[in-house]
């Protein structure tokens, strides 16, 4: 029997959502790179069961908690891409001796940490900054990367596999152009850096990129063996205004009531804040700044977005949606508005335990 | 025995909080007005301990969810602060039949469904916007106010109680002298519509406002019969900014461990991004926009403010701080850093339920 929604749920287009994933596996193959999804954007093991029914082997999470989530369900290839925590060194160790575990490192001082305490061995990446500013030895700093990976080759647990970058970037791109750019910026870096790396004799080398925008956008992966895209399962606003999606694969949204109207304002206010799609927002081309925006209600799933219906504000439980005058007359409260996010990946983190409550018209959606 | 940090955690100092709950509890007493705190910036039994031992008998709540949560831990006397949320009934209905249940009204269609679907009584409270723009009938709206409040007098199981506001403007305020003239501004106008109400023949209407930068600001509630602040008692940067805390009033933190360093860019990288400490940002006087900052080690809990020392940006995991050349030569990886937040309610809402490695010297920390 169908449930239905009485306070912020969480909805996915599970077959939108398989699309999104079969797309970008085809893409991966099409390349012959690996594909090594980035699985911090469900953090589900219902979603991970949509990926491996793909064909999916090897996953890419952001903290070492998700990789112990992940390696119960199944998964035995895993990569933490994420600096690694040298605190979290005993759980790194039972995941180093169960499946084939992949760390990033960045300095010596980690390096040092982990030759002396890792019990097992494990892949190690070199986390290089190829111009995201966030993390990660310059792309420039060749001297320092060298070095490092000089000592990965000697060290006694951890095996040396090659270069890793999230070109975070792409998401302060003005065009898709551009972000095609950056992503040949990418690979031009990283392959200069594998060149100095393999003339030391070390090789193999492999380089692993991934960041959504670029792994939609270029057509053609030559040069690189990996990719860890994560985002693009659900993609959202952020991605659709980048141009890296269209309205028709977003794949996640909030279903949340109507709990107050305000014609002269122009304002209806429903349930659903910070706490359930979080405070992100996106700055728009005409200079407004949202918060979500609303989809047209469909019998299963939701349509495209309407016209000048979006999030104006969100506090921890409310959200301010401004919509058109005809909208405003027709809604009525307690009825439901779908809000496709800014970042499905942080909404997705707030909604996904609310499980108690989900709409599941049958065969479309699905929750976590 | 002490637990070591070793990931993302809420470090409450139960002692400022504690301290932060007698103080307005004497305020309160002082001024005769009721005191029903807001539980959504804790949404803890712990810590709606520390408030019944210190005398609360009557609180506020946020969802009808913590209303559930709460009743369960023998509160019996709870406001839903937040426009009723009709598609809930069931557990309306569930509340209204235990406890003493109040509900927020601002319209006739909202009112007429609970007309006929609620089962048992409960206290009505209008809610009114006094000017923060978000929610509730405008305080100019003098009809529509009084023919709310002459529906609710009729009604069968609805108990008019009074008029509620939320002062939120007060969050916009550039100094303590505006919060206090806003302050002044909100009884202003709801003792005007309590006149006209009681003009009506209906009495006693009382007055329930409720936001901690008022709160913490003002000295003399006269004229108010019930105050609902929530922040207070954890408080944080914003509050900070705003004139209506200290530093040593600030209650709730962050521990987060140090992963990467980047002295050409005076940057330390840390485990702790926007899904552990929310993406809310604070402006600050010089123009930059910082989501935390840091404060001082010390052997118990945290010390002052280091000058210099902020997030500047965070993404999913990562937090990216900005820290003087000193600290930064000090600091190593793995080392913890005490992050103080922007918005304590949503860091709290975020960390509050990741208990498994809570850090807990006697006596000082407590985690939730």
């Amino acid at each position: 029997m169908e449930k239905s929604i009485c306070k912020p749920t969480l909805l996915l287009d599970e077959k939108k959502a398989r699309k999104n994933i079969r797309r970008m596996i085809a893409k991966a193959k099409k390349s012959s790179v690996r594909f090594r999804p980035h699985f911090k954007t469900h953090q589900s093991a219902i979603v991970g069961e949509w990926f491996r029914q793909a064909g999916t082997t090897a996953i890419t999470v952001s903290s070492v908690d998700m990789a112990l989530y992940f390696a119960q369900q199944g998964w035995e290839d895993i990569t933490i891409a994420f600096s690694v925590n040298l605190l979290q060194i005993d759980q790194i160790n039972v995941l180093a001796k169960q499946i084939s575990l992949h760390l990033l490192l960045e300095s010596e001082e980690s390096f040092k940490f982990l030759e002396e305490n890792l019990a097992a061995p494990t892949k190690a990446w070199i986390k290089i900054d190829t111009g995201a500013g966030r993390t990660g030895i310059p792309a420039q700093s060749s001297e320092e990367i060298l070095a490092l990976a000089k000592m990965l080759a000697q060290s006694r647990n951890l095996r040396l596999s090659g270069l890793l970058t999230h070109s975070g970037n792409t998401y302060q791109a003005t065009s898709p152009e551009q972000i095609r750019e950056i992503y040949i910026d990418t690979v031009h870096k990283l392959s200069a850096l594998r060149d100095l790396l393999n003339r030391a004799g070390l090789q193999p080398i492999e380089i692993s990129i991934g960041d959504t925008p670029a792994c939609s956008l270029v057509a053609d992966f030559s040069g690189v063996d990996e990719i860890r895209p994560g985002n693009f399962v659900f993609y959202d606003l952020t991605q659709l205004s980048l141009g890296s999606c269209s309205q028709a694969e977003i794949a996640a949204a909030a279903g949340c009531p109507v709990v107050a109207k305000h014609p002269e304002r122009e304002i209806i206010v429903i349930y659903g804040g910070a706490v359930h799609l979080s405070k992100q927002s996106l700055l728009q081309k005409d200079g407004t700044i949202i918060f979500g925006a609303v989809a047209a209600q469909k019998d299963r799933g939701w349509g495209s977005l309407i016209p000048e219906a979006y999030l104006t504000s969100v506090s921890q439980e409310h959200g301010i949606v401004h919509v058109p005058p005809a909208m405003l007359q027709e809604t009525r409260i307690g009825d439901i508005l779908t809000i496709l996010p800014v970042h499905s990946c942080l909404m997705v983190n707030l909604l996904r335990e609310r499980t108690d409550n989900i709409c599941s018209p049958p065969g479309l959606f699905k929750s976590l």
